[in-house]
């Protein structure tokens, strides 16, 4: 089983290794990191490179494809070489998945017309200018295609890909054999949690957050 | 102030990226990868390289110090270099943290004596070897000392330093930026959790694991 995790520059770092530390464990699971050009992405912050070992032709029909966010998303949303190779990934694939922002990637090829979806909270209104239907879930199956929220849902996203691919019992094994039993020290992990006045301080930057 | 993240081959790239991304958001922070040798360090699982930016030698003083963890470390145990480079860091740093078997390099190198401390749970029995008191808690802070236990928990103890450096409300901040709000589809992250079968079977597997 081929999985293909798309880099570009400033992707957000654990959009893409959240969910990949719980696929990787599928037995027999081969995760290629892919770019528009093989080596060093950069991402958001700057100071953090993944290798991308194969460029996107090499990797023409992964099983499993998942497309992280960032704000480097929106440069990319124009890349008609990328959207092409979502699109024709996606024709062959058996899960096409995106975590955060990179669902606006997804959106952009065509692939969630008509499809349930959600994105970061910051950005899913911009899912129904492609035609998608934004939930405020946390992690939306649509068929073959999982998008989940923002950053770290990305890892709920991944364990729940575990199970549906390798099983409930072996998805336990993993979340326990990673130690995913999480106690965040404070609250504020969604917009309907966190203080009102933290929420309006990011929507007024969020050209700042996203762009 | 800055931020030196260790890595070697075959460490676990949640243990490294978790807490960086919430660690990277501190104002001001800068984050150095730091490697015996600066260039790309693979993963336990083979299919990841991260790009480590800069040699331990040239990063003498950071502020805040992050040992991941991950098979790897049972090599590093015995690296001298890697453990005199950790006594020195230490010696100035503010914090000096851990997450997964992080803490048994932290361990080794002398720092953790008499200190408590906790690791991977397949793991955790081994910090007594060198002094330290292992405790069950997901996130241990005692003195300038944070270590966390497997994997998934570094983002726990990211977001709690965080927290520390930069005010409960920035942390809250990075926690709805990065939509930390945990929703794990199963309730099996930890020994007390996961169905007794999967426990057994995880430390059978033990060596496997952890070496």
């Amino acid at each position: 089983m081929q999985i293909a995790i798309v880099l570009f520059d400033r992707f957000t770092a654990l959009d893409a290794v959240g969910p990949y530390e719980m696929l990787c464990r599928i037995p027999g699971a081969e995760t290629v990191f892919v770019a528009q050009q093989p080596g060093p992405v950069r991402n958001d912050c700057g100071d953090l490179a993944l290798v991308a070992g194969k460029g996107l032709e090499e990797v023409p029909t992964p099983d499993i494809v998942l497309v992280p966010g960032g704000p480097g998303q929106n440069v990319q949303m124009a890349n008609e070489t990328l959207l092409d190779w979502l699109r024709s990934a996606d024709a062959s694939s058996t899960w096409t998945t995106s975590v955060c922002t990179g669902s606006l990637l997804l959106a952009a090829a065509g692939l969630l017309k008509g499809r349930r979806a959600t994105s970061h909270w910051l950005a899913i209104d911009k899912l129904a200018m492609f035609g998608a239907e934004a939930t405020g879930d946390r992690v939306v199956t649509d068929g073959k295609f999982i998008t989940a929220a923002g950053v770290a849902s990305g890892i709920d996203m991944g364990l729940s890909l575990v199970g549906k691919v390798a099983g409930d019992e072996y998805a336990q094994t993993v979340q326990l054999a990673t130690e995913y039993d999480p106690q965040p020290p404070y609250d504020a992990g969604s917009p309907q949690k966190a203080p009102a006045v933290l929420v309006d301080n990011l929507r007024a930057k969020r050209r700042l957050i996203l762009e």
